[in-house]
């Protein structure tokens, strides 16, 4: 199997060997992947560790070895939200992920083959921990801030629970203090998607070339139709049929689906498009622990969050949430606001009216710069 | 291939011969189930069409054939909203469906052998004037009123172009007067988790027993997501593990999945529940068609829409929307009620708070049986 590493240079940190997971089992000679910008200043207090969501590499901005523009690249830079003339930012590849960290797809050195459904259960306190850990091999032993977006929200959350003073502020953008049962319900058809695809093969595929690609196509269909909201997509796409570029998109699914049900609308271009992308770099198993890992995560494993929350040591925290957002609600931002405050701890509750619905992050670029420079600043 | 014909006994009334269908080709010997309750009076004034949503039979309500309750038992009957002491009530199972009504699962007299993927292109209109031309054989030229929701909510609308004249008033619930791309967007998915399943085989699947199960309940479980609200699911299910009936439905879904993947929440074990009722009676290849045809319908088709509109010759209507209703957005509610007002048709329209969402209608009676029975006494 190609186990999918990372697409372009990045750095490797070696987790502490073991490396517990919260859930079981352990891990032995694993690694993390990141990328990082700016200078880690003599004291080693001016660190931003970045956690991504489910499906980004640590490629958030452009580097040296690898100028292609990361996903929050106009976030991160010089004079940016994210001022590298300023801060260190790290941005780490989640544990579990497939872009340079550990995760099913990579090999077991107890067996010398992929872990596959052999690794253990991943749990969001793990990523939190793993990501910690990658800070410290370049001496960190407090990061200034951490910041995390939808699986990256709900990981500074765990990252509170697991890592108690481990940072002085906190930004949780579009996260969870637990999983709702309309998100866990989306996750687990696109799961089922992969599971049921005969070429997942009980999570034995051989090759890229042989992924279950359809069960992975469903669930990043899936996936993109709730990233954005009905009404944004109202205004770009309407009734409009098939772009040039949607048509190109489609040209594959068109061959495979009869006419009459194949693609005819722009937005089923856009849909085509998205998966195909996804479905060329993403390793299904990672995806499906990943997954999984989101649906159980529960703040209140810890005990009662607002207990959990005084005893991270925060000494302030920004929160936010977009109203339109369907998979990650602004009632759990809200949520997350409230124990925070209730916990004693400073908070800016921040709910943004974007029509981009959970990639309002990755879109309204405005809002979130102002809300972060500020919060960074103050 | 056993079609799947009535589950119990219904009416039937014949479809002129031929019936040509709206975007071109023709049927012959076509026919429509239907069920009614009350009594036609003399001057055939006082019947009620009823247009269903995409799945259910013309089962509204219990008879004597057959005593099991039906989809609106409780809004239709002597006393109930639709008062059956003075109105007659008749509910049609679409054209193009497969229970009792022709459709793909058919069997085509030209050929002997089931139409399949050899059945024309079905529009929304079709299926208005397919249910018009049912009541026409009970000597009614003329109906007090039509009512449907969801998909029978975009059917009357479509009626009052297709058929104008046909109706004294209309209601619609939850409807469109055409599709938008957010809900085309989870149609197009959930058709393409049929037709890429193997044993759809382009539709030539064999029986029952060999159905696209798997592509059959992704689709339905993705429906079943889109029916309620988040809000209302967090209230129902929370985080909740599997019920001791939700572990019952879950049985087989275990057995087929990985236990790390397979359901562990109660709202998984409901989701498992509707998928295995609905793969137990609905066909694939109806389902396809009933699903494009919800994609393509655009009352802009028919001209103007105010325009159409004022041709329907309408009286009055009732147009019900619901404001956390996902797949059936409160703006296109009221985009109908928008333009019927324009057209001069007196127009009410009814915006609920429900948080059932689009199944709200099934739900959230007293709010449902409060604006028709207002409405229909007028």
């Amino acid at each position: 199997m190609s186990a999918p590493g990372p697409t372009a240079p990045v750095q490797l940190a070696a987790l502490p060997d073991p490396f517990k997971l919260w859930k079981g089992g352990e891990l032995h000679g694993a690694q993390i992947a990141y990328e990082s910008w700016g200078k880690l200043n003599a004291e080693r207090s001016n660190a931003i560790l970045l956690f991504t969501g489910l499906s980004p590499s640590s490629h958030a901005r452009s580097t040296p070895e690898n100028p292609e523009p990361g996903w929050w690249q106009n976030m991160i830079g010089p004079g940016r939200a994210l001022d590298t003339d300023h801060w260190f930012v790290i941005c780490v590849n989640s544990l579990g992920s497939c872009f340079g960290s550990t995760g099913p797809a990579s090999v077991d050195p107890a067996t010398g083959r992929s872990y596959r459904l052999t690794f253990p259960e991943l749990s969001v306190e793990d990523i939190a921990r793993a990501g910690y850990e990658a800070a410290r091999t370049l001496g960190i032993e407090k990061l200034d801030t951490v910041i995390g977006a939808s699986l990256g929200g709900m990981v500074v959350v765990a990252f509170a629970a697991a890592v108690p003073h481990g940072a002085r502020r906190l930004v949780s953008i579009s996260g969870s203090p637990g999983a709702l049962p309309f998100a866990i319900a989306l996750r687990s058809v696109q799961r089922e998607a992969i599971t049921s695809d005969p070429a997942w093969n009980n999570g034995n595929y051989a090759d890229t070339a042989q992924h279950p690609r359809t069960g992975m196509r469903l669930a990043r269909k899936l996936g993109t139709i709730t990233y954005r909201s009905a009404e944004e997509w109202r205004m770009r796409f309407g009734r409009n049929g098939l772009s040039p570029t949607g048509r190109k998109a489609v040209k594959q699914a068109l061959e495979r689906q009869p006419a009459g049900f194949g693609p005819r609308f722009d937005v089923e271009g856009y849909l085509e498009a998205q998966a195909e992308r996804f479905v060329r770099v993403f390793d299904p198993n990672c995806y499906l622990y990943l997954s999984r890992a989101m649906d159980c995560f529960d703040l209140a494993d810890h005990g009662a969050p607002v207990e959990v929350m005084r005893r991270a040591g925060l000494e302030s925290a920004l929160v936010i949430g977009v109203e339109s957002d369907l998979l990650f609600t602004i009632r759990e931002q809200s949520d997350i606001a409230t124990m925070l405050d209730e916990a004693g701890v400073p908070t800016r509750f921040a709910k943004l009216t974007s029509i981009e619905g959970h990639d309002a992050f990755l879109v309204d670029l405005p809002n979130f710069d102002r809300e972060i420079r500020r919060f960074l600043e103050a």
